[in-house]
């Protein structure tokens, strides 16, 4: 029989979209850590944590047992106005590369935040909405985050609060004024108008910020204002079992056409893409139904999962959230100036932690010159410009096809392209001017930060 | 029987996609005017076009007989990397503007030039590459149009020369960025790199450019380089031929469901969009077959429909181009510098234009300010965000919508949303800031520009 012909880009049926995420924990046999009260050092209770989060994502956030967690129908309604994204076929880039490969991507740039973020913003939104809040308030670095959050807050008429990280408040003016035709207000973290803001800026006056700061900022508002509760867009538990919506449409899309994957590819910051992309076919290795290679990818400016260490760490700068055990480089770690996009969190999911931990998956880390060089080659053939962040993911993938091609292997590979990269033009202004460098942090560097880990 | 549940969005699958492009012309009674030779007045000859344009594309130029015409298998190729677009039914914005009119919006934008030009980009790159050029040359105004040719080039490895609107090259350095990605080279229009340019700085030193100036430095460069060709954007008969996907596409989604729009939305600025929109439906409309009220959306401040002359101009500030029988300003005429965005040139396709004399279809104009009220009313329920030209749809989409409303009537309104407004944040910013404000032409402003149409 003839084998069936792939399309370039696999789309489901919005009667095949998922109607429950699914939650890897519940087929973990080693159960992420939980968090930790950063006092008593005792696992956080629902109480505690509902005076941060709302009610219900505490319990998902909680919930260690149950594999399906139904999608309620106004996220799943909010999910067809952009979703089911595409499962692309990289014919383009395997004619480039000339190898035996079957490259595909799941693009979730499709959207006016550009990036998959949108997949727990809505959630977070909704969930907020249902209990009758007022409003949220959160971190953003790149941008990506902060936008789909005030697109979610629009849709449900919340009110937005954002801390963006300094740095990307300068170099980025016009992903603040996108968050701001959503209605959201941004202020540059760390700022002036929390007491943790002040304390930073004393302790630090020319830092430019970090995703640590920023959280800590997020959550004092949150906490200090009735009716408002915090949302974070990747770590933690809740946004992985969101973020499963990727993974199960890639895997619909691939079962249509009888397709299994050697090698899943995906770029890990907090890790709420990766975690994700990964959990069906995760859920498959955990229950002994398949195997599958699974490489994370990180910059090697900012390696928790390749450099750190797998030690409970404080999840901000301000050390007033909880402690979460993850591989993590130090809450005190800023990736250097000359690090360009996202994925400059210091630690990563606990999930993701505790999996790469039992040897379930692999990372890797990559330079940011080798990763625009993909950025650019992909572009150039799939016509898509890819965030830097999901360029990390691109670069592996060719790496992996190229092996292929050495070898002569016919392996499918699938990698998630988790956005856009119309906002990070600056970045590609200096790849383009020869202008961008690589940095990666001496031993000495990451021993210090890792000298203020908390004693657990 | 129950109504069928239309999806939000209406994919086709790619055997559902055009294999031949539409030819309008072919069912006009009253062809469009033939262009001509500024020198003699006289019909251009297709020997005389293929001196400017590439062989293939001025046959297409000059075909008004073919009502379809093969899209050869390398661009099908190519489309199939982004298309088919979706079909969205704005279930969204019904629900906010509480209206019982039925929206739907064919969405250009999914695709890294961020608008519909890439569909007449790829090919006019093809048709390039196939005669074994080296290159091509052109314009571009607010950079969408430069952007789908860069990546066209690219596709194809061919050299790409963009002269860009001086005032978009300096307010937008991330669309060069873009165009640079994909290997282009890109000059501010005008320069001082051709005869044309440092003639037209001479008399106008202060000016900051227009679609007319970069258009005849774009063809000086294409005349005087071996191996080199022209393409255009817009405007073009080929352009509206290769457009007529969008129409196409849009009709075969919406006969999927048995739908029968009453009203079809589209922005104009050269007609490329609203032409290829409209194609197959003004076809029928012209065989008798079916009716629709079709309306050209237009800015107030570059309004050539609405207030310009049915009449022959040159195509270019230079006067290098063949004359136009078009409804225009007057080739000198240069929207207000207040103007965001594009849709500011200032003559207008002769196929639509002949459509509108014949009282085949409808024009309008709206101001911007109320342009991006509706751009952002748009955002925040349907998530995308509009490029300023396709908000100009949105606009009277939306006032249809409200007519509806008051009559209670269920009219189907289509209209296109041509793209992304990823790129004018500048503008959105302006617009937040209550910074932006409405130009109208005063009527003596138009007559001195009419004053200089050539006599003909």
């Amino acid at each position: 029989m003839a084998e069936q012909k792939i399309p370039y880009k696999i789309y489901l049926e919005e009667s095949e979209m998922p109607k429950a995420w699914y939650n890897v924990r519940a087929d973990m046999k080693n159960k992420p850590a939980p968090l930790l009260n950063p006092g008593t050092h005792q696992p956080m209770t629902a109480e505690e944590l509902s005076v941060v989060f709302c009610d219900e994502l505490v319990q998902q956030e909680l919930d260690n047992t149950n594999a399906y967690i139904e999608i309620p129908q106004e996220i799943r309604d909010f999910y067809k106005m952009y979703r089911p994204s595409p499962l692309v076929r990289a014919y383009c880039l395997e004619k480039k590369l000339q190898t035996p490969a079957k490259i595909y991507y799941k693009f979730e740039g499709n959207n006016t935040s550009g990036s998959h973020k949108l997949n727990s913003a809505i959630a977070q939104a909704y969930y907020a909405k249902k209990q009758g809040l007022k409003g949220v308030t959160t971190e953003t670095g790149a941008g990506q985050w902060g936008t789909a959050l005030s697109m979610a807050c629009s849709y449900f008429d919340l009110d937005c609060k954002v801390f963006m990280v300094k740095v990307s408040y300068e170099q980025k003016p016009f992903r603040r004024e996108v968050m701001r035709t959503y209605g959201a207000s941004v202020t540059p973290s760390p700022s002036e108008t929390t007491e943790v803001g002040r304390r930073i800026l004393a302790a630090h006056p020319g830092t430019t910020g970090s995703l640590g700061c920023a959280i800590s900022e997020a959550v004092e508002v949150a906490v200090g204002t009735p009716g408002y509760r915090y949302v974070l867009g990747s770590v933690l538990n809740q946004v992985l079992l969101h973020q499963s919506v990727i993974g199960l449409e890639t895997k619909a899309a691939l079962d249509k056409y009888n397709i299994k994957p050697d090698i899943i590819i995906g770029c890990a910051g907090g890790g709420s893409n990766l975690g994700g992309l990964i959990s069906p076919f995760m859920g498959e290795k955990l229950r002994g139904e398949a195997d599958y290679r699974i490489i994370a990818v990180e910059p090697a400016s900012c390696p928790s999962f390749t450099r750190g260490v797998y030690a409970y760490d404080f999840c901000d700068t301000g050390m007033v959230c909880p402690l979460a055990k993850m591989y993590t480089l130090g809450s005190d770690f800023i990736p250097s100036a000359n690090h360009a996009g996202g994925l400059r969190y210091h630690g990563m999911s606990s999930v993701l932690s505790q999996l790469y931990d039992d040897g379930l998956m692999e990372a890797t880390s990559v330079e940011q010159t080798s990763v625009f060089q993909a950025a650019e080659q992909f572009a150039r053939v799939e016509g898509i410009l890819p965030a830097p962040e999901s360029s990390h993911a691109i670069r592996v993938a060719i790496d992996e096809a190229m092996k292929c091609k050495e070898t002569g292997e016919e392996k499918t590979i699938v990698f998630g392209l988790t956005g856009t990269g119309y906002f990070d033009m600056v970045a590609y202004e200096k790849f383009h001017n020869g202008e961008m460098s690589d940095y990666i942090p001496t031993d000495e560097e990451l021993a210090e930060a890792r000298a203020k880990l908390p004693k657990v």
